[in-house]
């Protein structure tokens, strides 16, 4: 018991690939989309912020660095599993609830608990922080099967997952935060142009001609 | 629908990494677990047949190459959230037998389906095959946590899986290719000995000496 | 000696890349290969099977398993090098032969020794099984070469290769099991669409209005 | 100019490997360390408030998750190379900060420049948080050579790193959470006990006779 | 101190990869680079010996290999860090040759250090050879900006390495070697066309056909 | 045909893994390996010509550069299969003289011909520069397998290459920069120590300690 295994359990988050079972070009571990889900969350926030709505701050943070800590017990589950069943859902859920709680009980010190049972809480709720964790979560999804989309991965599953993302970003809509991103984020994701390997050659003639001059 | 996907399938199998989220020197993906395994049935099968036993090598074949391509369509679900409770477990079950079943539907020709409705069912059962497979797929895993610990992982889990499977090939012990795996395999397996970094000085002081004779 | 070194040197065979001094998006090792060699050997002796042919379901598998395993004791040889003439090949091919038997005279236990050698021929003869393991050898290796070329690969080695393997399939063109994969399995290959880059913005715009509506 | 770049520049830090050119068995990466820092100061933080100290939340985790984000445009450079000489680390000081600024002024729309300059000042001030995020940049170091050297790595540097994050820690020893650190978590990482392969034989053997019982 | 730490830190330049913190599809290394570039210096010191200069073979070779050798003591600088100012890049540079100075006086045997000054002295000066490393070392980086943006890599900082090394190559533009390169080897670089993915049911049917006939 | 495919061929080198088919911590290349091997020749000539005799360089860069080259077409034959018959090793031989021949035929422009067949000669031959490649080429091999050793690698294999490479270098003991290998370098090799583990808790208190005085 000790708060040593809570900080090498940390360790763990970094070795668990994001979408196991599929070629990818780039992979991404749990710990570093904890990480890029809390910095977008962080900008979201802002722009709620200056809309005029209160943000709390901590809230914000706790809930966008510890969404996927549960993973650590529970293994990838893949979606359609998760999802089979109204019933099935509902097990896996208290399964996970029990072993975050058994988890704390065995490896946080009494003085930590109420803290760190807090912490691991569902994070998603209705409140802003929540809604805005549920799009920060998505807008990484998204970045992530771009890249894929990007680099030329010809498995569908990339595109659907592109699609789901943003799907479930369109829910948040009314958010100020989901309308920036949709009016000047998402625009210039789209519009990324890269030189093909076509022009190649006239760009080196014109650097060539240039340089002889 | 078709054969192609199916064929195409086989390659997420060898990007499905084994034992996820945790530090390992070497990594297996579960193509190449299948392959060992189906290679250690058909040792095993052929100490039972010198025994006198039956075999049936098509069976035994077939049950060893497919008995993990289900987790193609589950990811990876830790065994301590599968058998957290018999109802969960008995859900799981029921969900992994309609993905399977729902893929052979989509993606296997009619002409096929029953064959391979055949071929995915579960292998491990109380046939000489079902159990030859159960002791085969324990021996690698056995292997591999025996890397580990070889290798210096310090990470306990590798001791607790390599004695989680040793437990559960000592509960075939009735089984003449396990009397054979223990009397001959295993303790070769403990008594490989690599030479410490210590004896490196010696022995190179010895080569030289002898060159210069 | 012993079965321990038999069993531990199928690890090497996952450590054995396959096409080496190349670059490639995917690679694959000479274990994952053989387990897709076996399943596609399946299938075809499948379709042989429902053709009316009598399939030895025990010389298929133990052909498919086994076909690469020399690989472990003679490298990557390159083709070119190997068939650089008649007499080199033949040279090779005695090699080969003496190390595998080397390998069982001094590994594989007497009273398991001829079973052995038996599975350790060369299992590419003129039987059906021969021919059907020949087949399925170069299905993996066009998709293999075509997951190369599908990802962009710039190398024309993968374009010589899916050419190369596609005309040894040609040659066993009588086989049902050979019709099937042309009428059905390599035009669903080749038809596969992969969603372009420059679609991604008409697909979002889609989205985004269908949400909104 | 536009958040976008500023959310894809979150996907280099994932590329950038930490303590690069050396052989290191598990590599970390800036994003993943940037995670487990917050996280590590969230505990550190914990402990201070429940000392009686009060803990602005919000300034803790943006120190923490930004203070290695100007590596993105310095690169990794060395630590006997910045600190070569007073001078030299004033300059390099400097022309990080014009870095950071011009970042600013390019990326950021004019609305969130106030804010993100604020949030990319240097986190480590005299501040109960600046000296939090010191130890937990520290504690996050001290557990990657731990790692190194646990692993067995012949590598003198990460002892001589676990040392210099080590004394860095020590020089905050009036605060609270760092006695918490050196009373608990540091003699837990110390008697980690692993079993070494000596005793894997012994094990075995007991586990196969309690079996046989 | 000893030639053994020199030996030994020759497996670190290794280690150390190029452009860090940044995707690519294939990685290259410090010690990989500099063998490509004493080749490509091998072979444009050939094209300037065949047109009547004459080459000192010797400070060819020992330019080439040694020129990033440095790299090890002060970490990959991104080069606008570098170029920030000219006071900084002075005191970048003399405290690059402390650095080495330092190593040569402690790594070094006194009875080797003049030769080891030498060597590692700044490689790119005004003699032939030193603008043949300049070239060989853009050439290299030109090759490895070509491949990341002919594997379809959507970062834009490859297409700037491409025209920056190009650049840099294009003021050599007076020497024979740099005209042949631009006459021969780069429109062979810019002429590669690989097999489009469309192409290929085309080219499958055709061999098919062929094979039929 | 052209010397962009030369120059295309050298990241192939880059590619091709040295000692394929087992588990290694630390995986090297043929490019780095022929870095290395030409730096450890430079060392070497240079202790020969302090010792009077006379070494000329650019033979002796040229051998240590390309002597691994023709690697590239004949791919990684495993040294039992090249020696298993004097018959067989001529052979190969003659296939590899072929093979290197036909490239500077097909890709090496006419004028440029006569030189590379002498570059792309075997190295090792009875000259003093012949004999530093093969020692030098045995010390990277030595280092590589004691990179492994250090590193707590449990495959016998890398005592045997340690063993077989120290013997080589043993054979060229007559030569003065073997002598100084075997007094200077290989004594500072062997005695390389690194900090136990179980070192780590004493050095921690120690170190706390101190601080506190």
């Amino acid at each position: 018991m000790g708060i040593h295994h809570y900080f090498k359990s940390l360790s763990d988050l970094e070795t668990l690939v994001r979408c196991p079972g599929r070629f990818k070009y780039h992979e991404h571990n749990v710990a570093s989309h904890s990480f890029k889900v809390t910095k977008i969350s962080q900008f979201l926030g802002t722009v709620e912020e200056q809309n005029g709505q209160e943000v709390d701050w901590k809230a914000l943070y706790e809930k966008s660095l510890n969404h996927d800590y549960a993973e650590l017990f529970t293994g990838d589950i893949k979606t359609p599993v998760k999802y089979a069943s109204a019933e099935l859902r509902e097990l896996f859920s208290q399964v996970e609830d029990q072993m975050v709680k058994k988890f704390i009980d065995t490896e946080i010190p009494p003085r930590f608990q109420d803290v760190y049972r807090e912490r691991f809480k569902e994070g998603k709720d209705a409140s802003l922080e929540g809604q805005i964790l549920s799009v920060a979560d998505k807008i990484d999804l998204l970045y992530e099967s771009f890249g894929e989309i990007q680099k030329g991965n010809p498995d569908p599953l990339f595109m659907e997952i592109y699609e789901g993302a943003l799907s479930t970003i369109m829910k948040f809509r009314e958010l100020e935060c989901v309308q920036y991103f949709l009016d000047y984020i998402l625009p210039d994701m789209l519009s990324e142009k890269f030189i093909p390997h076509s022009e190649l050659k006239e760009r080196t003639e014109r650097l060539i001609q240039s340089a002889d001059e």
